[in-house]
C-alpha cells in the first residue's frame, strides 16, 4: 500500500484541493508505516475496512470554536466519514455569527457511528435540553456508538438525552455542577474519560479532547504527529484559563454574568430528569 | 452607560440571537466597569467612537482553525466590524471541508483597518503568494492597518506582500525559515511582536495570539475575562507540540513529509523577494 510506504509522496503544484488534510493525513500515515516497522506492536490507522464514521451535531447559535477544534484533528486522521448534522441542511449559524452548512439530516445520519459529538453554546443550548427533536436523536445514535463526546456545554445536550445518567462527565465550569441534576457525577477536569463517554471543559478544550480521541483511534504516535502538525504547544498569554487561577474578581464577574444562564440551564436539566424518570417507569 | 453598570444585564430566556458572542462581550465590559471604579489608570474597551475595524481574509484552502481561534477572541472584544475578505462573495472552501462565507471583497474591504489578518494553508497559501491580487491588497491595506497579523503560514503572505521586511516574525516551524528570503528575521517563539507586525505558530497558536491583541486593544482584565469564558487552560495530551519535544522519529517525518511544500514555499518566497526589489527600484 504506497499510503504506507516511508517515502512522502510527491506534491502536485498549484492544486487546490490538496489541502493540509490531505497532508496531514498522509503525514500520520507515513510515520505510521515506520512505526509499524520499528515497533513490535504497532498502532494501525483504522485497521477496519470502513471509513471512521463520525457525527458532529450543529445547531442554530453553537459555539463554532467547540467544533472545529475536534472537527480539526478528526479530519486529519484520514479514513473517515464526518458528518456535521442537523433537523435540516438550511444554513445554521454559529456563535461568532459564521454560517456553516450541515451535511446530514438526522434522518440521513448513519447508525453505528464511531463517534457521536456535540458542541456547546450558551443560551441556544438550553433551550435544545427541552428538544424531543434533538434529544430522541442523540439517545438513539449515542446508545449504539462506540464513543459519545462533546465538548463545552454539549454534555448538557448528552444529559438531556439520558447518556451521562451514572457516568463521570465534565462540561464549561459555570455549569458543571448541573450535570448531577441529570445523574452525571461531575469532575473538574479538561477531559473526563468514563467507559465510552468522553467530555471535555469549556470551548478551547476540544483540541485537547480531539487528539486524545485520536490516539485512541489511531494511535499514540499518529496523535503525536497531529499535535505537531497543529504545532499544539500552547502559551496562554495569562493564568486565566480556569477559576482556580484568574483571580477572585475576574472569576466572579464571569460567574455573576452567567448567573442567569446557570439558572436557566439547571431549570432545563430538572425538567429533564423528570421526563427522563417517566421514561424510564414506562 | 448601562453596559458599564457593574450589573450584568438580564438575559432573555429562549432567545436564539443570544449567543455566547453576546454574552461574552457583556462579560468583558461588566468586568471592566468595575475595573474603572478601582483602578486608578483602568483599560477602556474601546474608548474610540468608531467600532474596532478587522478585516480577516479567507481563501479557498485555507486552514479554518487558524482564523477561527482569532475570530473567537475578536467577536468576544465587542464593538467590532469583523469581514471575512475575499476576491468575491462566493463561498470558500476551507482545508477541512467546511465552507465558509465571505462577508465583503477587497473594494469593500475599509480603509484604515485596526487589525489586519491573514490565515494560513498548505500549497494553496504558497500559490497565492504569487498572486498580485492578494498580495497588493494586502500591502495596500497593510500599509495603513494598526495591527497586521498572521497565524501560521499566513506570515508567508505578509512577507510576500513586502509587509515583513526588516521585522521579527514568525510561522508554521516547518517553513519558518522561508521568511528569511522576504527580509524578516525569523523568532522561534509561539507569537512574535516587532512594532505593529504581530505573527504567530501553526495553527492552534491563533488562540494564544488572539488573547494577547485583545489584551492590548482592551486590556489585560479584559482579555483574562475572555480567556476565562472561552477555558483556556490547555493540556496537550503529549509533549509533541514543537520540535524539541515531539521526539526524532515523529518530527522527523512530519518534516520529510512536508520537505516538497517547504522547498516550494522557499521557491515562491524568492520569487516574491525579486518582485519586491523591483517594485522598490521603480
Amino acid at each position: 500500500m504506497s499510503l504506507l510506504s516511508d517515502q512522502p509522496p510527491a506534491l502536485p503544484a498549484r492544486d487546490h484541493l490538496l489541502t493540509r488534510r490531505a497532508l496531514l493525513g498522509a503525514v500520520a500515515l507515513s510515520a505510521l508505516g515506520t512505526t509499524a516497522g520499528e515497533a513490535a506492536a504497532p498502532a494501525m490507522p483504522n485497521p477496519g475496512k470502513q471509513p471512521t464514521r463520525i457525527a458532529m451535531l450543529v445547531y442554530p447559535g453553537f459555539t463554532l470554536l467547540d467544533l472545529v477544534g475536534p472537527h480539526t484533528v478528526f479530519t486529519g486522521m484520514m479514513h473517515t466519514d464526518i458528518q456535521l448534522v442537523w433537523k435540516s441542511k438550511s444554513p445554521v449559524e454559529s456563535d461568532t455569527g459564521i454560517t456553516i452548512q450541515s451535511t446530514a439530516t438526522f434522518d440521513e445520519c448513519p447508525d453505528d457511528l464511531d463517534i457521536l459529538f456535540a458542541p456547546g453554546g450558551s443560551l441556544p443550548t438550553v433551550e435544545l435540553m427541552d428538544d424531543a427533536h434533538v434529544t430522541d436523536f442523540l439517545a438513539r445514535k449515542g446508545e449504539r456508538a462506540r464513543w459519545v463526546t462533546s465538548v463545552c456545554t454539549g454534555s448538557l445536550l448528552l444529559g438531556a438525552a439520558g447518556l451521562l445518567k451514572g457516568y463521570r462527565a465534565t462540561s464549561h465550569w459555570v455549569v458543571r455542577d448541573v450535570l448531577a441534576e441529570m445523574g452525571a457525577r461531575p469532575v473538574e477536569a479538561r477531559v473526563v474519560e468514563d467507559r465510552n463517554r468522553i467530555t471535555a471543559g469549556g470551548v478551547t478544550a476540544g483540541i485537547d479532547f480531539g487528539l486524545r480521541l485520536a490516539a485512541k483511534l489511531r494511535g499514540e504516535e499518529y496523535a503525536k504527529a497531529l499535535q505537531l502538525a497543529y504545532e499544539y504547544d500552547p502559551e496562554p498569554p495569562f493564568a486565566a484559563g480556569s477559576p482556580r487561577k484568574a483571580g477572585e474578581q475576574v472569576t466572579r464577574f464571569v460567574r455573576d454574568f452567567y448567573a442567569s444562564y446557570t439558572t436557566q440551564a439547571r431549570a432545563a436539566a430538572q425538567r429533564a430528569q423528570i421526563r427522563l424518570a417517566r421514561e424510564t417507569v414506562k
